[in-house]
């Protein structure tokens, strides 16, 4: 649907936020983390010296995302290779750190396989941790690319869609560089529209019960300049029914084959008010969010969260007070919860999914398989 | 539409909730309240032994809610006639302690109306007081029975529009005990099917940034023993899609002549969301909420709060910490926010109104003038 050609060559710069990074001073390789639970109060880096100290840093959520994780979990085998540690246990490690992080023990093993090769071809330990070194680099390029692929097939998809200009989007969760090699997925979209001097207002949804959007895509959007603006949950509804809402972009935790989407919850009712008053909803994901294990929406299992999260008002790392969970007790003690991390909203709500390979528009098996077929020829997997 | 005689007797107890209450200890008369400011951890008493204590009560929000402070209003110009004061002032005072209460001001006026045409009748000061209280009592009574009626109305409808039984109702803010001399709006009908076997689940919307549905709504319906779950108001939609709701009942601030509702803020996506589902969407209010002033929707202003309600969070009693609301600070410093009070939901997305008078169904111009003609009829004004 949007016109730009996969094959152009594409200049992405890596995000000027310093979400992680590889550094090499005198004492030392090591990698550096933006402490995301943090933000938005403070900008502290996180320094692993090993793959224990990056475990626990993605244990506590200072690193999260899922992108982000397999870059972390790459560069966290290198380190252990380059300090002369042992990489399987180390490799170990960081796989299992979090059991549901799909991309963690991909970027794990990218690094592994990697240091394995170099030594079965004979070489050294520095050069096999070089080498470890250097795929761990090349999936965080990759995935700078992939950021900037989707933001630029996202918007050459906004300007058909929206041909007037001065784009009111609406995002949910958080979808940028906090989360990405890049500049992220769909909030990547809204950067590149702001860059161009296209966004008129980012409405940001508060994203209850973590705040993902209030605490870190507020602070993306706070720190680029961009006309932002936040709001609860609930309150879309009314932005929809005046009319200042031109299109919905969102992220995907995972898409089955028939294009059903799984994302943070909140984003199905969204799709149905996108529905509802004929505005495009448009999930921007790279192709490794389709799981070719999952046939439909209805496979997917939603993982259901803690009531905590909803009981207690907190931040992740807010000193202890009066609830189990740290926070300030909002609701009756013993309340049951409903707490689902997810919702799935049916390829029939969506106008187009955008991916790094191109975008498909109406969403459909055939169009998905095509779009993945093509990844898979340039993707080490 | 419901086959309740209107007519018919209803046999109402004032609600077992200590919401508010006249007492007359040695000391003095004075009025007590249940302050809503410290739920859902603690139910504290709050002892007012004149007008001016009340108003405190009324602009800390402890005594909250429209019909209830209209109750509030009446009972304390008693108390300032009881105890001596000056009564046109303490009424003053009352009438303009929050400035948007309609309630307030008409609960006020009825009780300073049978207070002067007692003295116009010659009666003793104490006589005249003795008549405001009177009046103060007979509001309190008669909401206990809108309420009631209400209830009624409300649990018909439920069973001629899901013949089925075993109701899964969702609800959003607070409608219950504490806005109310009864059992409220809203939730006086889920109670009603609760006290008859007939509710399978409440499911109660947390219902940000103020969160009257976890705070307020889950300690009433704990306190029931009904068969609650809490849920972020992002979460309803996942509900729909597992056909988990069989209807949703809201109440109203206001009613505009054609029908359309305003209420607090996720009301409208809720009715959206029903319409896609097909699933009812009733608005449960009395006919004193249907503003004449009001001939649409689009004539309703709706009042925009502070973005602190959104960016801190805090509990209204809660001790002074980081934000200058009070609250933990979760998004960056001056981000702007979008944080309206109310929506609007137009009658085409309202299966139903059930008002103390009956229920129309569908909402038109024409049904909502009857009820209200109705109601004016016997209503003291």
């Amino acid at each position: 649907m949007a016109d730009l050609d996969p094959q152009s060559p594409v200049g992405i710069e890596p995000s000027a936020l310093p979400v992680l990074r590889w550094d090499d001073p005198p004492e030392g390789p090591v990698l550096v983390l933006l402490d995301q639970t943090r933000l938005p109060g403070e900008e502290v880096e996180l320094v692993c010296t090993d793959a224990p100290a990056l475990v626990r840093a993605i244990q506590t959520l200072a690193v999260r995302g899922a992108p982000l994780l397999g870059i972390a979990g790459a560069y966290g085998v290198a380190l252990a290779a380059v300090r002369g540690y042992d990489v399987d246990e180390a490799a170990e490690l960081l796989a299992t750190a979090r059991p549901t992080a799909v991309n963690l023990a991909y970027g794990v093993r990218r690094a592994v396989r990697a240091h394995a090769a170099a030594l079965a071809d004979g070489a050294a330990p520095e050069r096999a941790a070089a080498a470890a070194l250097a795929e761990a680099r090349a999936l965080h390029r990759q995935d700078a690319e992939a950021s900037g692929r989707m933001a630029r097939y996202g918007l050459s998809l906004l300007d058909e869609l929206l041909p007037a200009g001065g784009h009111r989007l609406l995002t949910h969760c958080n979808t940028g560089a906090l989360v990405s090699g890049g500049e992220g997925t769909a909030f990547a979209v809204a950067l590149a529209a702001h860059r161009q001097g296209r966004l008129r207002r980012l409405w940001v949804d508060e994203t209850r019960p973590l705040l993902q959007g209030s605490r870190l895509t507020a602070y993306e959007a706070a720190r680029h300049g961009m006309a932002y603006q936040l709001l609860t949950d609930n309150a879309a509804g009314s932005l929809f029914a005046a009319g200042q809402v031109d299109a919905v972009l969102i992220g995907a935790d995972r898409i089955a084959e028939d294009g059903s989407v799984a994302n943070k919850v909140g984003s199905y009712p969204l799709a149905v008010l996108a529905k509802y008053h004929h505005v495009p909803f448009v999930v921007v994901a790279p192709t490794t969010t389709v799981d070719r294990s999952t046939p439909d929406g209805a496979s997917i299992v939603v993982e259901r969260r803690s009531g905590r999260e909803v009981t207690e008002l907190t931040l992740p790392r807010s000193a202890s007070r009066e609830g189990e969970g740290g926070g300030l007790v909002v609701a009756p003690l013993g309340t049951p919860v409903y707490n689902p991390a997810f919702d799935v909203t049916p390829p029939e709500l969506i106008t187009a999914i955008v991916t790094e390979e191109g975008v498909i528009s109406p969403v459909t098996r055939a169009g998905l398989a095509e779009l993945c077929a093509r990844s898979s020829q340039i993707t080490i997997s």
